[in-house]
């Protein structure tokens, strides 16, 4: 019924436009500039619903009508909004009820963009009515190439607790247990007297005077989760009935979204694309913009995926809002495109002078055309279009880690052994460990199939359903090499420990025991070392270590000090046809590195490029690789300050600082 | 009507049975641990409402008769709880108005426990009938020795601010003022306008646009322990009444509740129970265990006492739940038996597998036998059932310091001189010297019968009424000596300065005045010396000093530098055959030292050993004792990673680090 | 119809007396004691209302005839409070509508002051009642020499966001705006769908799930404002009416209240008075004072105000409410006179009892008058009885510097380019260099006539109107000097960015247009330099920089490193018969100090005084100048550990540390 690619040629550069900000005279000014900046697709309406519908059924589409028209005949393709993430300001004063309430049970106020509760039916029917509308008069409208439904879902409200809310949680469970009793059984209800005798005493998880049944927390994160994948469906339905052959996306927001199981929603979605923010007082926050491109490509199945929103230089609503170098806007959209983007965009178009985002970069600057900004975008925008060759290619990976949006909020509930011990930071340790060794990670669910991978990492997996063990450990019998990171395979998927000593499900994957975790306090440190009594250390860990007993696995590195000193802290067990390795501390990048590359040895993983003769690898060299019957193309890019020198293929190829090569050609 | 100890032999052993969360197949093999284990007393139910009454007035009992059978038939006691601080989901279903509302005014949710209001009619009601039926049946019950009325009092919720606590407080007020007037004069009604004229005027201390009236802030705290005392005497009344001859306990936190009021609360217990959780991240923390403990037993009037709750390794609700190293579980059990515990019971017996608690420590962990945690249980066990001479004797103490809630709650409401002069800083300064110099400290309430001590220090007393006055004065004045705190004798009842200079009060026991407070700046530091112009130093004090006048004082300690250079900063009064001393800094611990031991000296006081010979005394050893007609015995633990040794009674006692001694014999 | 200045000779002195808190017998000890100490001058009756109006409608005048007869007697003249801040608790016992409610929908609680909404109905009936009934019976009275209405309007509540002030400020809205499509278009209502179809959907800025329209919330800020001036207004005209001849005042809080823009009080006020308190943790808080003063002054056109309240000690409610050295009072107080205040006085005359603020020092503390206080306050009358002179003269002036509260409402709005770069920050730096260059600065509103003034100093105008940025253009052009900070000129008065390259509204007149903000990370510091590629260091910047090119000016001082290096960090642009100079970076004290000396150098502004011969200027030594018909008089404080030597009118004085001289006769 409808394609899952929009009809655009080579890499698409463009950005958010929104003309209703504008008086027309600009609007030529702007097609003008963008066919300059070598503009192929623009988001347009995303925020324009009061302009589209100024009272509830009364419809302005003359200005949309003009605006689509002056892009078309620029040759610019439009993925359209539907503009429901802000609702006018009549929607509040009609549907008071509508509005959404915090944890806290305060309701939130009206005059900023998202003002609704998901579970809301006033919600469902006017935006419902605004899409449809939409898809009626743009359906066959020769620009529009995709639909841009809603804007980053879950941010900035993933959860609503309204009466409202609670109503549809109630049917939600009732929907997925049948049953009172067996909620009971799966909230483990007997604790803290919470047995519940009817449907109704069920309330949100709402602020209490101590901490609420994590059971509870975990499933209102689920109906959350659904409740705004509700919404996405309903409009993506209406779209793909009216204005059937037009893909339907919309923004995700990949690793930076606790709220929204991309997951689950990656299958429901045509065209996977994803909005990327840095945070501007890293200076290493290549890495960060390498792990969410990884993961929107693995959301995308490993297929293509668009960038729909990056930035140009600062944005506005950080503490301190760094703008970019010089290069830096270029080095970040071609880092997407080597990770898998077939298209860069940025918001916004030209920035706005007033609203809350008027401080935002954008690819025409308050200053003009007379701007470093502006000569860097028009200097991709030809660059791009001198890489179409790219589109359509595909991504070769190395390795897969595990990520599953489940385990993060179980882990990060309240009460835990260590609250320093964060989902992220353990993600993060081993992917960063990864990209400094030249290697391309793939995100995967734990219940996916990982057969084509020869390594995979899962760096923290504290909710590990008996399924998900199951599939870890065909894997590993398979042939399979699996790291498996501290605090893992604790608990199922409704926070209740698995039967018998830690790590529960993983217990017989790993081959050890957990007799106790043993946190570390604020500051301490320990160190790892290869033998159990000699001073070759792998290097330190912090926050974080256990006391392991082998149970079939074998020692890898000790603990030399700390609470566990003397015993394994990492493990390797030999399962079938592969191993799973056990490292039981919270190791620091020294250690995570080390480990690595003996867990790569082992599983036969390298990178596609050498060091230079007599030189270590460049630690903040970026190296990918995407293939296709178009060619095999390897994307170098310099992070670091001085110049790196690596053998590709045998050749010896320097990068200068800040620079970025794609070379084209079999490397291998 | 009944016995205000329960019918149990020996040293009591166990923690809280929550059978509940089990198949009864697991009771079997939880009884015959217990037995392993040397387990003698378990508390049964404490969680237990919503399986007891799964629907208004429905009861189902089965399941407690077989639990009580089995626990009966293994010769294992029962302190059965009364289910009432966790009331099931019906209930807030049934009954909205008795939510609980914070001081903001924001309702709590359910999902949890304690999601009642004290004062509700409602709640008094269910829990009434809900005791009043396992009273009828388990009264009689042969394993029932005490009951276990509700938990920990005052947490999480001390205060309610609902309508119907508005009302109640209205109803509190008028029953201890009678008429508005005398309010009115109490409560300083005449500072901002706030002269009330009627009852209805008045509300509880909501969150305000600035600071609240301090006396109606202290009467507030005041009506919220009085409401929950209501809700034990009513429990208790009942059990009293229809199951007479078994004791009641309900489980205090001696030291760590503020909103309680202990010494209102002991007087109508039967037996004084405690719960005691440290601070992990402290490696230092037997002193707070001390402490907890010499309260629980100055509570008990230095009689027996029961560790009604403590862990076997971590908690789970602490920022980094840090697991207690071997051998630290059993120096923990035993200085609370040395500090006057007939018992040491933990929370809880089966680690949990799912609800908020399930990362708790317990007694049998998710692991199971073969871990450190289950064979130090074991060993505990039978080393109490050794000690089972110990049970009915009664600690030695040396000192009293005096402790007060209401003091605590007046002198951190908000808008005082100095935020940083903490109330249980001051506390902890002079009980870690005590401890450290080998003294027992009681407790004392400041209108405590104190004739009994050489020596009395009085380290924080803000609040401190003309009756405590005139009381300390007579101490004194009958040959006690009184070491006063800074900033001591300020305000009345009501948070009423007292009339003419500081220290209001006590400025005719001390023999001083304080012209003004001088609170230092942050990081400020200033040096104390014992002459008015030599080097000599009692060392330094931080936040606090004092410009003293003499007025009949002597000096004992000077001030070499800060805002109050020059002046006394220690002073001692003679009064009658007494001294009052007078501290009027925050010292730092070298010098809270120093002037313990020369107010000691001056007092005749001293610790029941001495160092051995050319050796300081061992700072990290805990010395007590405990004496009855059973024999004399000294306990010795080594907190220290040295050896310690001491001459007790003239022989020379080694104790290893980390270990415990417990020495039989007349040793003074 | 009545005066602008009360019936006062020489320098006012006294403070706030609080009678209605003390026995009878107390006020005749307190007038023989404010006879003693010089008081000329007390306010009265400012926290009253509760004992004059114990029930609605019912006056209890006696005890204040008494009070007033006594003062009266004694030669004291009284400055009689309108008690309207403190609303008795009756008031919202009858009135609940009227409680206020914070930005996050939460309703405040009684037992404190201020409990209204500033919009409410029932609120104005019942503030106008009371005031008509004192303005009718006291307004005659021969002590009432001033009016003292209300307290520190806009603390503690500047807003309140209660349904009636919904209503309230759509009222405002529609009177300011006419119609909706205005509005729409002053707000940018086109950003994120918040075009406005009805006054009704427009609600307060409440908290909200993210930023809320800037506009709106500057709007919202204009709205509590006016809705706190109506209060006052309101009641001026009361008393106008019904008291013809007595002057009005209301305690400001210059420099210490962003939510109360006092450009547009101070034209409503007869008489301008001010309450300074100090921030007691830092040292060189006299700089604050300073600023305090000098702000006052400037509201007051530079003609006398009043000191209404500052502390003879510590007050109590900052965290460490640090008291005053001996001397410090002395210094604060005379400060204040040098700045243009005619008449120094206290909160309060006698410490309170009890109450929020009975910590709070006073001119008659707790001690009484055998205290350093009391001997101090004594001194401190005499002293200012012997400063008649002064009085009526007028503070000379060298500079002035412009002061916005609606800038730094704009600039300290979310999502900003740098949250570390705040409104006050830059000023104080501006400040302190005058200060400490022996400089007195007015400080005017950017609309003010400058023409004046040598130097007209901008440190921070982000919203810069361009009625603004016409009149400083004026300035320049005809012959002025204008200094701009960084981040000026950027917004128009609804947060509008204006159009074309920054710094918008001033491009012109500076000459130089800004590509892009550098804002710099945590920590990060640069170096600015006189010459393009020379060392010699102008000193550092942090938090801000930009990259400026110029258009017109020329660079006076060069970035030598960070992400601007090479780029002119401060510009000057010839422009008419003036200057105007461009400082884009957030300067250290060394590096602004330079500049202002650079630029006085440039403008032909010097100090009154000059260093000794081969000395520096002493930093730390205050001097100012008053002068009138009486003479002219050059006030000296020094504030340093070192006695101070300047050269002034050719001749040496010292001045020994911590000491003031009052020099007269013209010394120029």
């Amino acid at each position: 019924m409808h394609s899952r690619w929009p009809r655009l040629d080579g890499l698409a550069y463009g950005g958010d436009y929104n003309p209703e900000q504008w008086p027309e005279e600009v609007w030529t000014e702007d097609v003008a500039l963008m066919r300059e900046a070598g503009v192929t697709l623009v988001s347009v309406g995303v925020f324009s619903w009061g302009m589209l519908e100024p009272r509830p059924g009364e419809y302005e589409f003359g200005w949309l009508d003009r605006v689509l028209g002056l892009l078309h005949d620029a040759g610019i393709a439009v993925d359209l909004g539907t503009p429901t993430v802000a609702a006018p300001p009549w929607f509040l004063l009609h549907h008071p009820q509508a509005r959404p309430v915090t944890r806290e049970g305060l309701p939130y106020g009206n005059g900023t963009r998202q003002v609704h509760c998901p579970s809301s039916p006033a919600y469902a029917a006017a935006s419902s009515a605004i899409t449809r509308e939409l898809a009626l008069r743009y359906g066959g409208h020769p620009a529009v190439v995709m639909w841009h439904v809603n804007n980053e879902y879950g941010a900035p409200l993933g959860e609503c607790y309204c009466e409202t809310s609670a109503a549809a949680f109630r049917d939600w469970l009732r929907a997925r247990y049948g049953d009172v009793a067996t909620l009971n059984d799966r909230w483990g209800a007997a604790f803290w007297s919470q047995r519940y005798g009817h449907w109704d005493e069920i309330e949100p998880p709402r602020t209490s005077g101590t901490v609420v049944n994590p059971a509870l927390r975990l499933d209102y994160a689920r109906f959350s989760n659904d409740a705004l994948l509700d919404c996405f469906i309903r409009e993506r339905d209406i779209l793909h009935e009216l204005a059937p052959g037009i893909p339907v996306t919309t923004n995700f927001m990949a690793t930076n979204c606790k709220s929204v199981d991309y997951w689950r929603w990656a299958p429901e979605v045509d065209v996977i694309s994803n909005d990327n923010y840095l945070v501007a007082e890293r200076s290493d926050n290549y890495l960060e913009l390498a792990m969410s491109a990884d993961m929107t490509r693995s959301l995308a199945g490993g297929g293509p995926w668009l960038l729909m929103e990056h930035s140009t230089s600062a944005v506005s609503w950080q503490p301190r809002n760094i703008a970019k170098r010089p290069g830096e806007m270029r080095r970040n959209s071609l880092a997407h495109v080597a990770r898998g983007a077939d298209g860069a965009l940025f918001f916004q178009w030209r920035a706005s002078r007033y609203g809350a985002e008027k401080h935002h970069s954008a690819m025409l600057p308050q200053g003009g055309t007379d701007t470093r900004i502006w000569r860097e975008v028009v200097g991709l925008g030809a660059e791009l279009a001198g890489l179409s060759a790219l589109a359509g290619t595909v991504v070769e990976s190395d390795i897969a880690i595990l990520w599953d949006w489940e385990s993060w909020w179980a882990q990060e509930l309240e009460w835990r052994p260590s609250a320093a011990l964060g989902y992220l930071d353990r993600i993060r340790a081993w992917y960063e460990a990864s990209w400094r060794a030249g290697l391309t990670a793939d995100f995967a669910s734990p219940g996916a199939d990982l057969s084509r991978y020869r390594l995979v990492i899962a760096p923290s997996l504290y909710l590990t359903t008996e399924a998900a063990a199951a599939n870890l450990g065909a894997y590993v019998a398979g042939g399979g090499t699996l790291l498996a990171g501290c605090f893992s395979g604790i608990v199922d998927a409704w926070d209740r420990v698995h039967p018998g000593p830690y790590p529960g499900a993983l217990r017989d994957v790993l081959g050890v025991t957990v007799e106790e975790w043993l946190p570390l306090r604020e500051g301490e440190r320990v160190t790892l070392t290869w033998e159990e009594s000699a001073p070759a250390a792998v290097s330190g860990a912090t926050v974080w270590t256990e006391a392991v007993k082998l149970a079939g696995g074998k020692p890898v590195a000790w603990y030399a000090d700390g609470p566990a000193a003397g015993g394994p802290a990492v493990t390797r067990n030999d399962l079938g046809e592969g191993q799973a390795w056990y490292v039981s501390a919270a190791t620091d990048q020294p250690a995570t590195a080390a480990l690595l590359a003996a867990v790569c040895e082992a599983a036969g993983v390298s990178a596609p490029a050498r060091p230079a003769a007599g030189a270590a690898w460049p630690r903040d060299l970026e190296i990918t690789r995407r293939a296709g019957p178009a060619g095999r193309f390897v994307t170098l890019i310099n992070h670091g300050s001085d110049t790196a020198e690596i053998l590709l293929g045998g050749r010896l190829v320097s990068v200068p600082s800040g620079e970025v090569r794609v070379i084209e050609g079999d490397t291998a």
